[in-house]
């Protein structure tokens, strides 16, 4: 008898959800769960005015595969006039020089680091993340079969003293480590100066890649920016994401991995697909060579900033007894740590009912230690959103206070 | 010591090239290698004006991940406007309904390939292949770790009758079998419906995934449409991939690959992306949704019958002693016998100092068998070029006429 499809899957289609995340069956009135740019900010004009322009200026050549003049690299690296523009930004703003064969262009950082984890880690090999980290991270090292080891997270971002623990017994198992510096998400922490250089020594005391996954990295509307671990490092294996997908519009589906030319030719060879588009990519080339970038992101984080403060004066508001959180410098979320007095399981249910949605903790985490945590995205939402909805979880979290029995 | 960065590579990085197709070492004066549609078919107007119309119309959600209204399935499956307008063609062309559940978008074909290998291919699993074949897909099998067995091309595509002895042998552990039956690559040739029906009912014995790669299907300018295996097909097996590289614009990159949707849900579950651009997704939405799709394939089709003559002619008459080919009824490319008087491993260094590029059979055959085979791309070339470098190619070959010893 035939076998229907479904039984012929393969243990990695079999291993994840067919959804990453289910859509929720309420429909959505206040909408803090994804971590979405600012739909006000999108240069909505400068991209369909470059559009034209390139393909007026460069004739059909922007609609195929690769410039004839760089050819098939820009099948696995992508354009090559934006990744110059990419690597001169870096070089300018961290100090590292990578040149274009440095930079490959994803489609989006999630791609980047999924080729990162292929182009790095073997089935068996030891992958650090953060205790709460990135979802699709979790989801790609597992896909490959990593022995995902986490260490804490503390004020100061991953507790690197813990990682030297960790490195004492595994050695050299040990092939890479995942970090989120700047604005870790979820928890929106900043890694300071000091654990940084410390964990460079690590790295090279003991030769694993650092994925320094750095999507936030522009999106700082408060304090001091700090260097990057790629500004600082002289090992030669860091290797640092970004996206245009949270800076201008996701979809131009087009972000970046940069390193040194060696530390990303493994990637190169791991890649199933045929480079990111040339029509869009020249577009951001066009907007990064007109200057438009930088003034675009001093603007787009003014609207971020607004946004982090209403959410956070709402929440001390509305929610102030029940809650703890950061003040945010930078990115798109609050990490909220709920008071053990409230049921909240109870709450979170009655939120999802409202149509309030956000991240639950337990999303980022291999194991939550009986905590109670979301992740709040203010990013994408009106400040009226963020008020009323604020004011309605706040109403829901008094309502679920236990009573002792 | 610190190990250098590429010492930490993963065996999937170590077993593939770093550029899959290496850039040649002197300029293409005749670029007869890349399966590349014709610049002068891009609708380039229709496009820029589409590009600021959906984003006039639909405002900011076109530079979104997603729309709101669809939601998180347009991470995985694409943009829900375009996989219904994709559905609507394949039930209108193949009467198969497959619903937008049934189509993921992605990145060209050549990313449906991957999604459907890794989605039903684990390490082990035989997956059989035509003797010739598509390189990226041989990468792709090799990268999920397949046992990789090729069955003979002859006039007639897939040798379906070589395949059966090979399940009487293999029986279950043959996973899938990947075939072209529509303007085979590189073989030109066409399955005939008797071994497509064959091949179906070898999958109902066997239970294997047929992946029908069908990107050619739309580019026929000579004899008759033939029934697809998917239209044919009543097990669900069948997953089929298509691409508006091929037919439209490689830049748009938007491809889909289609099947009941219990078939496609393995592949949503290993995607390493956040499905393709909604920009460009609904310019193509838009672009079916006037009718402009097959009045194009119209015209493009003349192009490529025009240039398909020019070379069969040029062939002919420069080279017609010392080759053989299949006068082509679609598709970009000729498939060339060098005849064995030959001597062609010094004719093709000659003609590749003159500028002559092509790919060589071997790029596509895990065994040559001592035959002399090149696929021969006038797509994307002028007339004039087609000429010019087959005239300059009879003159090498008749200069590398083996002389009896």
């Amino acid at each position: 008898m035939t076998k229907p499809i479904d039984a012929l899957r393969s243990d990695l289609a079999g291993s994840g959800p067919p959804l990453f995340f289910p859509d929720p069956e309420v429909p959505a009135v206040f909408n803090f769960d994804q971590g979405l740019a600012a739909p006000e900010t999108f240069p909505r004009d400068d991209l369909t005015r470059l559009a034209k322009l390139v393909l007026q200026r460069d004739g059909a050549d922007v609609l195929d595969y690769f410039d004839p003049d760089t050819g098939y690299e820009e099948l696995v690296f992508g354009y090559k006039g934006l990744r110059e523009q990419i690597a001169q930004r870096i070089a300018r703003q961290q100090g590292v020089d990578v040149g274009p064969r440095g930079v490959i262009l994803t489609s989006g950082s999630v791609q980047g680091i999924a080729l990162a984890i292929n182009g790095y880690v073997n089935k068996g090999d030891i992958v650090v993340v953060e205790a709460a980290s990135f979802p699709y991270a979790l989801r790609f090292m597992d896909m490959a079969g990593a022995d995902l080891r986490t260490v804490p997270v503390d004020d100061s971002g991953m507790d690197v003293d813990a990682l030297e623990a960790l490195l004492a017994i595994e050695g050299d198992r040990v092939k890479m480590v995942y970090t989120i510096p700047t604005f870790q998400t979820p928890t929106a922490t900043e890694m300071p100066v000091a654990r940084r250089r410390k964990l460079l020594d690590l790295a090279r005391q003991h030769s694993f890649v650092i994925v320094e996954d750095n999507v936030y990295g522009d999106l700082r509307f408060a304090g001091e920016d700090l260097p990057t671990l790629m500004s600082m490092d002289d090992t030669g294996l860091v290797i640092q994401c970004g996206s245009f997908s949270k800076i201008v519009a996701p979809a131009l589906r087009l972000g970046w991995i940069a390193g040194q030319p060696e530390a990303i030719a493994a990637l190169a060879a791991v890649r199933q697909d045929l480079g990111v588009g040339q029509w869009l990519a020249r577009v951001m080339t066009e907007y990064m060579a007109e200057g438009l970038l930088e003034p675009h992101l001093v603007d787009a984080n003014k609207v971020y900033k607004a946004k982090a403060e209403t959410a956070a004066r709402a929440l001390r508001e509305h929610c102030g007894d029940y809650v703890r959180f950061r003040e945010p410098q930078g990115s798109f979320y609050l990490w909220v740590e709920i008071d053990e007095r409230i049921d909240w399981g109870t709450a979170a249910r009655m939120a999802e009912r409202e149509g309030i949605f956000f991240r639950p903790g337990e999303r980022f985490m291999n194991d939550t230690g009986g905590r109670q945590f979301l992740r709040l995205a203010y990013s994408h939402v009106s400040e009226d959103v963020i008020r009323e909805g604020l004011e309605t979880l706040g109403g829901i979290l008094r309502q679920c206070v236990r009573v002792a029995a």
